[in-house]
């Protein structure tokens, strides 16, 4: 499952990956982060997304099992749980850690190379996005080009009081898609 | 006034620039297209779309004002209302279309680099998007980077049974905002 939160014009954050943009926000209405936290069993992470979110603290999502997708060698001071990877057979670690974690959803929580790698692959069940009412007008793009086209089909969406709409996706089809 | 379909992922079409893959979205709900045109008074248009829109056929938006953006000279074969401009003076060219025009607001059909320049010159109003249930994976974008980041304010939001969701934003602010 992809899940994020965008600006319109499609960025997970500026082009510094600074997450202050999402501050405003934080007084609203519940975006629904924490009940989307309980459907999570087990997570992968890109190496740069990872690093950034051990650099506030702690590492915040729990004992889940987590694989940080990484070429660049082990990840140093890594929190129970998480382990590198280097994401040469994504198909296999996925089941691999939901199989660990028994239960829930995978979360690829970024950062935009990992959707792609994701989607180019046919691992992609479910989008999620907030869109944030703002432009950032240049970032970290939450779809990198380029990846096969792919059809969705709108689960859900909702619209909070604040300007945010949740977007809810299932991932119909795609060219580059392999039955399993 | 920006108005456009795109695909999740942002783009306004593939990258040949092709509509094929709107098609599908035709035989659903009224999307409110016409409903909107008819509270257009006068067009800007990039010089690339004009050019693909007069190659469907004839110019589809009546005798409204409208200027095409060029540096490639004038255009050729000149439907009725529409001039050419080179975009020296964005401000000046609005306000000579409304004036023209008399009534409606002024919508800039596209491309990518039109609504850019716009943003960054802060002379954008509204904002509406109609976010089709599909990811082209590549493409021209809606927002090609850089322009300033720039304030929104969620105006409607309307969710169609075929999972097209319309965005529909007021400008809040822009860093590169001229007060006029």
């Amino acid at each position: 499952v992809i899940y994020a939160a965008t600006s319109l014009d499609g960025y997970l954050a500026p082009p510094d990956g600074s997450v202050d943009w999402l501050e405003p926000f934080g007084d609203g209405p519940d975006l629904g982060i924490d009940a989307f936290l309980e459907t999570v069993g087990s997570l992968v992470v890109g190496r740069t997304t990872f690093d950034q979110v051990r650099g506030f603290g702690d590492w915040p999502y729990g004992k889940r099992p987590t694989a940080v997708l990484t070429r660049r060698g082990g990840v140093d001071d890594v929190p129970l749980g998480v382990r590198a990877d280097d994401g040469a057979d994504l198909r296999g670690l996925v089941a691999a850690l939901q199989e660990e974690s028994g239960t829930g959803s995978t979360w690829l929580l970024g950062g935009g190379t990992v959707h792609r790698t994701f989607l180019a692959e046919g691992l992609v069940d479910e989008i999620w996005t907030h869109v944030m009412p703002l432009l950032l007008g240049d970032g970290i793009p939450m779809f990198p080009a380029s990846y096969p086209a792919t059809d969705l089909h709108l689960i859900e969406s909702r619209t909070y009081t604040n300007g945010v709409v949740l977007l809810r996706y299932r991932v119909s089809s795609s060219v580059g898609h392999e039955d399993v």
